[in-house]
């Protein structure tokens, strides 16, 4: 192993570890492994330290959470070794037998090692040590696991990703029962177990360990992290910096149309949480997979943090991972559900496993924001550990604050300066506006794309990922084609879509060159939040800008979202603009037509999937739709042209297998426009509920919207209520600085303001 | 008035009145009314009672239940007498202003009085007479209310209906300030409104009133009620035996097609107390309108039993009011919803207000049952009357019980002799099955139908109707007209459809007149529920008989439904049967083709809304569908012949104006036969957490399903499941008595048993 590592981090990391790894690495090469195994430091010492052991078992019975977390953890290993060992032989996709069984052993090897730590009874780590031997002894001679469909095949799962989580759970049950072991038990294992499985997931598939990507982190901190308990060098400088050499084709794709090879041949644990995070916090993919890449970021970083202090990880780059944790909080919705950004799948919340670590470990690390302490209240459960102990003594001792959701932006890209996401909130509304980067292979095609939820109910749902995580039957559990077809698709989110073509005519190639542009945000008022950015690329020649605002207004109920999109183009286009309502038309104020025979809206970018269930043509200033949501009323007004036409659309064509949700929306079309400006309001109002059969305020309280001026320089929109009250909101489309000031005549009366927009 | 009523419980119940009703005549005729008014009994009387009222008063602040409901009151109270009194000219249908308005004064009326008996603070008995006065003034010249639609038009809303509603409680609110008014308030109150307004919802609208219907009694209950408080016999008379001489046309129907007049001309309180309750106390509309017609049976069976307690209405009919309730609690699924059968809006349950007044009243009226608190305290509120008390005092002195659900079978009918409803119970799971009478003019035309439901949720669903109660933009809150095409249509149930025809040809005039027959019915087994009838007027010429149970086995997860539907008919028919299954297909075992464009499946008789989204043909001898929902997994095995059809169907079609919802079905299709037998498997199994994104037990545990033999007096079938182990279902067509005993030959095998049908 050389020290010559190009990039800046690379250095920066290698200076700070100097001292410690030449120690290390003299220490290696002149003492034998058992001497250094047998290092005063001993073990457990990655997760659950030695101190951490005395502290527990000191509180245990007095501190009720972490009593409960233990008391589940004991029942369910406890019926796991009543029901024996099974370690199959590997034939299954997720959702089969041996997939599930194999998972089922690696979070056992975990609970168990720690369940031995902590109760001090050697069932638990014979059970560890069993299973470890009974893997030993089948790893040995293992082949390639038969199904053949993944870029990366693991052994005992089909991706080498799952083999990569195995290994992480793992080397923390070694850690645990290491001691319990006779050195020579350790050799065994080591030998033919944990090493070539070590060395099979990364030097044996370059393709998958050697990414900026999630899967890689795992393969990354799951070869850090069997290095640390082993106190292997080599191996822990591979989950630092990769593979040097590692041979792969800067040209190749993976399964999901990603990218193999990084642009800068970065790799490694390190340039893992250098890429794709941004300074705020924000990961790349989106808060679905930044749930389920923080466990190996958080958990091999709290067991370097712990082995050695010294590379001060959670420190790095102005404290990202702590960042992360709070950034991945703040997009969830009410209920803790995280918005489906992106290729997520809709429920997974900070109710996971993977959040009761992330808010455990922030909070034993982060400086113990007793905001945190409410989540895990929520939670019900603590990591059996230092971090959980801290968790369980803080909720004991009544430090307990709630944890707030304002809103925020965030930005992306790994210096922020790729775009980002902003939560609009006020009241029980929130707004989700995606301005941000392609997002790696798991993005969508859906520049300046938004969702709108309320109380954490969605009002207009982004669609999410196609796929049934682990569901056997659907596919495998894994990527449906209809992902591809229509999730990723421009037509499947709330945005514009130019000439019936994705943006960036959905090629990865392209999308991942370029990202939308903040303009500005405004979160300071307490009765508007507001957030715009536009974005020049998706289809050159043309530029889409919105502005989103969400405001409360003494006439109404709740806060309503006003939605500005401005389109300017170099030629004449088609602008589609759909709106994904969810629930069930209760009143429209236009004219439409139903077909007999519902058709396909069109043949690709996903519009083959949607079927027309209604065309209307606008007919007057605004066009109306409200609908009815689990006993909540909604209008959509929006402006529209005499020669404006409306759809009313349900996906589900073309699906053969039934992957996809029927559900409806609404699309403005124009069908010839050179420029235009989609000016729309949302409204949430009243509520119904079947016991009472009371219908409470259910009808729109816009009484009109009209723009009223629009040129390069500033766009501004009237709104009238129906008390009779009318506002104007202007949105600066060149300066927006917060400084400037503005003059603007609208239909006859000077408007002056200062700053880049202004509501009165 | 006379005492000639022709019928037998007039006549009973006019000789047990005779006494005190002729006494009262006698002092009508011969006293003024003032002195009447100031009998010894005096004010309140109806539902809370002067003697109520001061154990209330001595309970206060120690009745927690009691205590809360008093303090909601006074805080919505309170909020009204603030905002000012408002009794609009009418106008609106439900959902609009003046109706809303409207329906919240009575309210206030009875809250206000309530609360002036209890906290005795004039400022509630002064809002209430102000009210009461601002009514008169308007009502003395009141033209009919300007909405046509109804039959029966009232003054202050669109139909009579409301109008009894508004009276009903109104002389709740007039009985609680009785005493603090003048006799010549009360004079010009009685003169100018509640004589009139009495006389208006009776003879002024005997198509309304002298009908056996819900909304007659409230009529009924409405004059009732108001005749209680003025001490009025005339009207007392008029609401317990109806409107002699009506001049109605028997061949006359309502907006619903239901006939107006009554066979045998019975009307007034007592026949409709009579004719639609069941000896189980099942309501022949179904639970829903149950629900709603409890309140007027219930709340002026209370004042009649305080006021005139020598009737002992809540004994008449062996206590049928008593046993309503019970079957309307048993009539709800896990929540507390009611099964939507006939017209029934789905999301009504036990939670709603009628329940409120019908547990606290049954609770005091019917033996104090400790079960009844249970109920209660869900539902944490109580009536502020002299039944809320005891409810709140029995919860507080600890008698609560849990209000067990087990299988029940309801006969329907007024002598329990046209069929009725069955509910199989067993752990989690729910069959609601439907062999009932046409259930007046709100029911629908799906003899032998079903529903299932596991732990609340629905598995197989029953539509319901296609109304949205008081949301005024979906056509006023009333029933659309897809009610009629689609809703009460065959096809809208999981029953056989013969020719693509509805049950009776979908004609009110015929499915009257008949109903379906009970075979039999067994619970008194743990681990097996069955019921079994047969329908053989629906297609003159067929039988159908259905014979269905939930049965539990230790090789599978959860309780099966096995349903078992045998068709003979005198020629070949086209047979369709779909299942209404909620959620997303996971899994088909058949082939399938997807069509491009949707089109519907028929053009009459509910066909004309079914979109056809796959066409199959049985390839094999089961056809299994397996979907998920609400993270459960479920899967339908059905025996098919090669030549049988299978159909994915979606509703949806010819709805302009998105009425329906899109749900699915899986139909199976005889396309020419002369008898047949449908045998399927329904089963819950497993689960799907998008949270741990585990998938458990996501498969079918049914091997093969065989019907083994099938003739005129039994039918049988071979259930193997994935274990291998093959159980024998038996069921007798012909002879069902319980003592009977029976030998087959199944597979060379000879088969005994005793009783209706056998499981082994």
């Amino acid at each position: 192993m050389t020290l010559n590592k190009k990039t800046i981090i690379g250095l920066f990391l290698s200076v700070l570890m100097l001292g410690s790894m030449l120690s290390c690495k003299a220490q290696n090469e002149t003492t034998s492994k058992k001497e250094v195994e047998s290092s005063s430091d001993g073990h457990p010492k990655l997760i659950i330290t030695k101190a951490g052991v005395e502290e527990i078992r000191k509180n245990l019975g007095n501190i009720p959470i972490f009593d409960a977390s233990l008391q589940m953890a004991k029942e369910e290993v406890d019926a796991e070794i009543a029901a024996g060992i099974d370690t199959p032989i590997p034939k299954d996709f997720s959702g089969g037998y041996t997939h599930v069984r194999h998972k089922r052993n690696f979070f056992m090897l975990e609970k168990a090692g720690l369940l031995y730590q902590i109760l001090d009874d050697e069932k638990y780590a014979k059970y560890v040590k069993d299973m470890f031997f009974q893997y030993a002894a089948m790893y040995k001679d293992l082949p390639v696991h038969p199904q053949t469909r993944s870029y990366a095949r693991g052994k005992l799962f089909w991706q080498c990703l799952n083999d990569s989580n195995w290994l992480v759970y793992a080397s923390q049950g070694y850690d645990c029962i290491y001691e319990y072991l006779t050195p020579e038990e350790r050799e065994t294992l080591e030998a033919d177990l944990f090493r070539p499985f070590a060395d099979y997931i990364s030097i044996g598939n370059p393709k998958f360990y050697n990414r900026v990507h999630n899967h890689s982190t795992w393969g990354n901190a799951a070869v850090g992290m069997i290095a640390l308990v082993m106190d292997d060098d080599e191996l822990l400088q591979r989950a630092l910096y990769g593979i040097e050499n590692d041979g792969l084709d800067p040209n190749e794709k993976d399964n999901d149309g990603g990218f193999i090879k990084d642009p800068e041949g970065r790799a490694g644990f390190l340039a893992n949480l250098e890429e794709p995070f941004s300074p705020d916090g924000y990961y790349t993919e989106g808060p679905y997979y930044q749930r389920y890449a923080m466990y190996p970021f958080l958990i091999f970083s709290e067991a370097l943090n712990n082995a050695k202090p010294e590379l001060k990880i959670f420190e790095h780059k102005d404290g990202v991972l702590l960042k992360a944790v709070n950034a991945l909080l703040n997009l969830s919705d009410a209920d803790g559900d995280f918005f489906p950004l992106n290729d997520g799948q809709k429920g997974m919340s900070y109710y996971s496993k993977e959040l009761v670590t992330a808010v455990d470990i922030a909070y034993l690390h982060g400086g113990r924001d007793p905001g945190l302490l409410s989540i895990a209240k929520k939670q019900n459960r603590v990591l059996l550990d230092d971090s959980g102990l801290a968790i369980a003594l803080g909720i004991k001792n009544g430090e307990t604050k709630p944890f707030k959701k304002e809103s925020i932006n965030l930005s992306d890209g790994p210096n922020g300066e790729q775009g980002g996401v902003a939560v609009l909130r006020n009241e029980g509304i929130e707004v989700v506006f995606k301005y941000a980067a392609q997002g790696l292979s798991h993005g969508h095609y859906d520049k300046l794309s938004f969702s709108l939820y309320e109380d954490g109910q969605e009002v207009i749902q982004d669609y999410g990922l196609a796929r049934f995580v682990n569901i056997e039957q659907k596919g495998g559990g894994n990527y449906l084609k209809e992902n591809k077809t229509w999730a990723k698709q421009t037509i499947a989110h709330n945005t514009v879509i130019q000439n019936e073509s994705s943006h960036f005519q959905g090629k990865y190639s392209i999308g991942s060159k370029h990202h939308s542009e903040l303009d500005f945000y405004d979160f300071s008022k307490e009765n508007i939040k507001v957030v715009s950015a536009h974005e020049a690329n998706a289809y050159p020649g043309t530029v889409l800008t919105r502005t989103m605002a969400v405001i409360s207004d003494d006439d109404f109920e709740k806060p309503f979202v006003l939605d500005l999109m401005r389109v300017t183009s170099d030629k004449a286009n088609q602008y589609d603009f759909p709106y994904y309502y969810l629930g069930q038309i209760m009143e429209t104020n236009f004219e439409y037509t139903t077909p007999k025979m519902l058709e396909p809206l069109g043949t690709k970018h996903g519009y083959q999937h949607l079927f027309v269930e209604g065309r209307g043509q606008a007919n007057q200033q605004n066009i109306k739709l409200s609908w009815m949501n689990a006993g909540r009323f909604h209008t959509l007004t929006t402006v529209a042209g005499a020669e404006d036409d409306v759809l009313l659309t349900r996906i589900g064509a073309d699906d053969p297998e039934f992957n996809l949700r029927k559900e409806p929306a609404l699309m403005l079309r124009k069908s010839k426009a050179k420029d235009a400006v989609f000016a729309s309001i949302i409204e949430s109002h009243g509520s119904y509920s079947p016991v009472s059969e009371n219908a409470v305020n259910s009808h729109s309280n816009i009484a009109e919207l009209e723009v009223v001026y629009n040129d390069v320089d500033y766009t501004a929109v009237n709104i009238k209520d129906l008390q009779g009250k009318t506002k104007l909101f202007v949105v600066c489309n060149s300066n927006t600085s917060k400084d400037a000031k503005h003059e603007i005549e609208v239909n006859g009366n000077t408007v002056q303001w200062t700053g880049s927009y202004d509501f009165k």
